[in-house]
């Protein structure tokens, strides 16, 4: 795979990544917006299909990882040279970043009347970094449209919650070729993938939104810290590590569990 | 491909899209139907199975466009030739409108008890072809059915919103090559574009409805400006235009998009 | 195909449908149900998802018509000989009672529970065969279960709809062959038309519950009026044509609308 | 197929299964959870997937079974060998057992704001094995995380409603290999086994919660009688035997009826 193969995938598909999936939050959170309230079933496949399309696009170009946790995950395995990964990451973070600004301006009118809404601008915290427990699920009334964030704030649990997850996803994307060995359905396993993170949403999300990504989490969080955004809150660097630390660490270990029980 | 295999693919298949399609709005929003209020989540994945249908159909007879803006994208790709694109375009607003002529039919009932009702009825606003941005929301009570509307009525931002969404749907259709390149899996293929609509829909279709292809709003508001229904406001051609030039420009960004970054 | 064949599949196919399809309208309406009020979604899935399972286990050995409609539009399109046409849609009528018959058991004790609940008692209407317009979507308090009923009762718009919903359903059954000419993907031919009777539900069961298949509607219905449940109301015998007849045309056209435009 | 296959497939599939299926029980119960009253669609596709992503992962090791029932069904069809059943159970319990430890660990503070929660622990039920009826529904506040119980407790509807359902299931994997013989679509088979899980608990869950799976049940239920919860209630020993005698005699009933009327 040429290197402006990987670049142009992996920024590509991880901006249209960002777009739906960031978007889908966009969409039910913000006023104005016709899909407001639609609910947690929404978000989940609204990311699940995020995923399809953006794996889906990028899959013959870049392989489509979209993620440092999945590319670690390979390059463990032996699916990837080390030597791209850096090229992926850098790609993945520039896709990330170029997602979230397009989510600002597909919902450019509907941000400005939510964050200009009296009822809203009063739930606003401090940007303390590290919020207190209680105060956490309303962390910035458009961060969560950004970032993930915790119910309960708890770097232990958190770390946990997003390594679990992680491992699940990344055991997926890897033991995809035991599968479809010679059949060359790739575009199955993208429709499997997809239907793999909408299950990771619906069981695992609970706790702390499931970033299992570290640039869906970075990217856009440092998209949401640079906007001129009125009213926006701060970013709650704080809690940005754990978005990051997790995945890695989800995505090592599916790498390892996979030499030492699949291979 | 027959001229009469693109008229009666893209006729049959279109009518289809906007049958399923416009059915799903007036099943969730018109009196004295059984899936009233069944909410967003409902009407994104009836408009994406709504293609999958006519996209199923239609796809072995006309390649199954059944969107200028697919058609645009695949021309300038030059997965179609210029010299058909008048007649796919043709068949595509002749199709929609017998669609919309359909649900009508299907809906006879809930439209005139909908439309009759004295609750209902006090919501119509005027129809002066741009209403203002309070009263848009509820630009006539089944006009919703045929044709798009914007939450916050901005020319901008609607056809920047459509323009991104058109540009995501005909970019994963114009790569549908690169994924399936010697598998024959036309049908897979469908299955896979009817969830990426799901996708933009859930997403992307918070501000304007995502009407992400032309005659999907153009050919229903012609049906909606004909239709001897009582009481049932303007067509609201003010806005007519958004809907046509977006997704137009979106279909040509992505089919340029694709020839330089992924041919 | 032999006789033992089609008698074997289209029975048991049906029955699943049936036990499955009447299985989600009682999870989603009868009291002491952990789907209680899971909303249209749910039953529109539930229906799609029984389809699927009914034709996966059925389509190996009889290939899965489990509808008369269905069976009438292949007998015309050549896909089937019409000599095996009386067995398929006597196997189809037995194996919808013994589904219907399924559900009761599987939800015996709900049956019961929600029959003799007084607050539900008082909703029974007289059965006069035809109940009046007003007190039509409250046609029996299981009855639902069963059989489908229109929202508004008017007998030229009730079949039109079956009519159309049942073209839908036939045309993209009949064109199957089209898309996988020679792939042998039935498999995923099954799952497409689960998602078009999920599309079906979703945007054309409004008006009627979307029967589209006679047994469907007749088998239930005759199970209902034998089962000795109490306060079980009429069987509502007046509208009992409709979801037969409307079907019937519906097949018919779409058997001589493939032929016309498809072959 | 290797013993070490079958134990790590197995147990590293089940654990996944539990994981996620007793996951999205969590998520959508316990307070705190981003998913909280998410509602029956999103625990019925959870567990689907749940499924979808167990299979897929463990698809080209064990074969994936997952389930005492699907093992016994295949022995008795011959798909499986009798002196493999003894390691494949006792793999799925064990794997069962880890999932729901993971669970725990995945949502540790919610389980604990949940069970300290002064209104919650108000509605604990006594732990006397066999509740009253009335009482059966809220048997114990997070119990249902971990196993399936009865709205109705009437242990002949209980068991059958479990045989019906587990009939269903396993006559779906029975199949599979009528429906792709030859074509090597094991990545569709986990697909379509995902799809008729959701179906069936649209349909057949309302009773019993549908477990369909001895070691489901049982597994997790284990493991409740361990941890160390505060305020966690009863494990409802009384019912235990339910949910894994019914599937074992569906599965068993499955794999005769296959025989019977399928080879």
């Amino acid at each position: 795979m040429s290197s402006s193969d990987i670049f142009i995938g992996e920024t590509i598909g991880t901006a249209i990544l960002i777009l739906l999936g960031a978007g889908v939050v966009a969409a039910v959170t913000l006023k104005h917006s016709k899909a407001r309230d639609a609910g947690w079933l929404a978000i989940t496949f609204g990311w699940g299909f995020a995923v399809l399309t953006g794996a889906y696009l990028a899959g013959g170009v870049s392989g489509a990882h979209l993620n440092p946790a999945v590319t670690l995950g390979l390059a463990i395995q032996g699916g990837t040279e080390w030597g791209d990964v850096p090229l992926y990451l850098v790609s993945q973070l520039f896709g990330a970043m170029i997602g979230a600004v397009l989510v600002w301006a597909v919902y450019y009118g509907q941000f400005r009347a939510h964050l200009t809404d009296p009822e809203i601008v009063d739930l606003q915290p401090v940007d303390d970094g590290m919020v207190d427990q209680k105060a956490a699920p309303q962390a910035g009334p458009v961060l969560g449209v950004f970032s993930t964030g915790p119910e309960i704030r708890n770097a232990v649990q958190n770390v946990l919650t997003e390594v679990i997850a992680t491992v699940v996803l990344v055991l997926a994307i890897l033991t995809q070729g035991l599968n479809d060995a010679g059949n060359g359905l790739g575009t199955l396993g993208a429709l499997i993938t997809a239907l793999v993170v909408v299950s990771i949403g619906l069981s695992l999300g609970g706790p702390t939104g499931y970033a299992i990504n570290p640039v869906r989490d970075l990217g856009p969080r440092i998209v949401h810290a640079l906007l001129p955004l009125p009213n926006k809150g701060g970013s709650d660097w704080g809690y940005a590590w754990v978005p990051v630390v997790g995945p890695l660490i989800g995505g090592a270990l599916a790498g390892g569990l996979y030499n030492l029980a699949f291979a």
